[in-house]
């Protein structure tokens, strides 16, 4: 499921896209070593020759995406080497996200950190798309503005929409009522992004992409994002599985009472309707002022003070959830579920619900344990794994973003 | 998630193994042929020189991998060109598979050709491991003989089980009740086997790939194996998906209910309960006489003759089956669900129920529709696929093969 540069299966082995190939090859040595390593350690890591990997470095040096760190001084004898990193000044990446009940934009440089991140609640469900992404321009525009400042330069930006993307186009996104959008359309009306090429994917796969790269440990999991809505990204040997035409992961729809109330997507029983966000507060009795963050604040303290009917809510939630994860993990056989959304800050709640839903119904689980964590990036693993997905883009393929400087 | 013999990413490129890849591409090239391909032909389409796949012809046609095809007289000038096809003399796989309620075996010749196939219907939970695999043995036996007489060598042999399956260990079958069942080791116990390689797989997963290698035009897709158990193999772009730990596919407990019927793996409400084989023939009225291959064409008399008792009985597996489709389809986003097993037969009284649940449930139906088929090999595509399976590691990698002759 990667992307490989060479040697398609079938094909004969060919020159053409070695250095290419190669330039990847150091750059990805140099993002993975423990600390930074010299021209000579790259060379004896990747087998190349020490006079390629200087040409090669020095390319990427060049091309502002590695930097040479000012040497320690040392005791022994001869020139101390040059330590290699990724440059913190390199190409930056945008993350933008519409989610039912809030809007953010970060920008990521090239090492991964997050620089900025901005963040409005507010139910975007009477604005429609196109006051959304309006809205959304003028965050980008602050975004933008703080990386000007930073002297950064943005390689692109990525959208992160929770429902069906395809190509550019949103099908669905059943809890914001969209059907058939093209926001990249729409986000263009605004003069902020210029030249900037921009994206749109499923949000719960972009937090997945982020969790991946923040947790490089774990190259198998599924991440489900729990928001009003909830989605789900299936990483599978350290790669996004999206399935046939791009559409996977949507364990919200999942029925756990077949017959149970109806769903926005027009089925009945789905996830959402025991799990989501909105099907939490309302059980717990906390009152929905259009604040979604200040709900689940609340909610959170009722719960940390032991409130009853909120602990029935989220322990309810969490069967459902549960009942749902180990569907996943009896067809998928996962090992780790990482949570996120609005589950990261209430995992307390919801871990033993989960759990005692697996260890009953997942048939491996005697012997196999399913590890539930929360996402290291939080409720805003979205926006983060968007714009990190831009600096990926030229972190798997450095030549082609070298050949267009 | 294919095996590449050459140049796995991150690796320089290097020289070794271009003959074993090699070799295997001109195997694939003529494999997938509409007609017996010339050696100028497979010369043309793979990029290597004449020389080269001569030398590499003469080596397949030296291990019986290949045969010249006698060629057409022809009017032109010159030699006429000799066609080359898969050798039915080639090595032959084995295929065995154990079933709650009946038993197999066949052999299945280098061109995929299934040249002898035995069955015996006989409910196997009485029995347990032991007894089981010493029948069994007697059924290899008698396919064993007949492939002698045909003049066939058999180069392994591969076992379906209705479990789950960890290298050579059955973890778990539930509906056998086997736990930590090792049945290689069982089934060598019998001289039958005497230098056989064995392998032993999930018969779902082995029913996918040779559904995959039947029809050879869908490469992603989702198997649904329905027996007195309901397995499921995923394949995705031409490869089984397994899993982390090779356990993917436990359809048969997705939840339908929560608190539905106690299942045999110990959770409540699965599938298997709403529309495994034998709650099917108990909800028809069907008497269970220990002959299941019986019940089912009685079932399927009865719903032919339009008895409403059966109807519902089928109309109520059709929801639940169609339930759990949707949610496969919803996480995994494939396009082509294929029906194996006693659904096979089913599926006129089937496919509508669970087309009503796919419209019903699944978000992305109404602009990319599912296909549901039964499989192409019918009730025995498990066991055919076992046979095939062995062939078809030869066929990937043909160069391990004729260094062991």
């Amino acid at each position: 499921m990667h992307a490989r540069l060479l040697n398609p299966r079938g094909a004969p082995v060919r020159q053409a896209g070695v250095r290419a190939h190669n330039l990847a090859l150091v750059l990805r040595h140099v993002a993975g070593a423990a600390t930074p390593p010299s021209r000579a350690a790259i060379a004896a890591a990747t087998g190349l020759t020490r006079a390629t990997v200087s040409a090669l470095v020095d390319d990427l040096v060049a091309g502002t995406l590695l930097t040479e760190l000012t040497p320690a001084p040392r005791a022994g004898a001869g020139r101390p080497a040059v330590g290699l990193a990724l440059s913190p000044d390199g190409p930056a990446g945008l993350g933008l996200e519409v989610n039912v009940d809030y809007l953010s934009a970060a920008v990521v440089d090239f090492t991964g950190h997050v620089r900025h991140r901005v963040v409005r609640h507010l139910d975007q469900r009477p604005a429609g798309a196109d006051r959304t992404l309006q809205h959304l321009s003028r965050l980008a525009g602050e975004a933008l503005t703080r990386a000007g400042t930073d002297g950064l330069t943005i390689a692109g930006g990525a959208l992160a929409v929770p429902g069906l993307v395809t190509g550019d186009l949103v099908k669905v996104a059943p809890n914001l009522d969209w059907r058939d959008v093209d926001p990249i359309a729409l986000l263009r009306r605004a003069t902020t992004f210029k030249d900037i090429p921009l994206t749109v994917d499923n949000e719960a796969n972009l937090a997945a992409l982020g969790e991946l790269h923040a947790t490089p440990g774990t190259p198998t999991f599924v991440y489900i994002s729990g928001e009003i809505g909830i989605g789900a990204g299936i990483v599978v040997d350290g790669a996004l599985f999206r399935g046939v035409r791009g559409f996977s992961g949507e364990i919200g729809h999942i029925p756990v009472h077949p017959d149970g109330p109806a769903c926005r997507c027009g089925a009945r029983g789905c996830l959402e309707q025991y799990a989501g966000q909105e099907a939490i507060l309302r059980a717990a009795g906390v009152p929905l002022t259009g604040r979604p963050d200040e709900s689940l604040a609340t909610l959170a303290a009722w719960a940390a003070a032991g409130d009853a009917t909120t602990l029935t809510a989220l322990a309810g939630a969490a069967t459902a959830l549960g009942t749902a994860v180990s569907t996943v993990v009896n067809l998928l056989d996962v090992d780790t579920v990482i949570l996120g959304g609005s589950y990261a800050p209430l995992l307390p709640w919801l871990h033993d619900g989960v759990n005692l839903e697996i260890a009953r119904r997942v048939l491996t689980a005697a012997w196999t344990p399913v590890t539930i964590q929360a996402a290291t990036l939080g409720p805003s693993a979205a926006v983060t794994g968007a714009g990190d997905s831009v600096i990926r883009t030229i972190r798997d393929d450095p030549a082609t973003w070298l050949s267009r400087r």
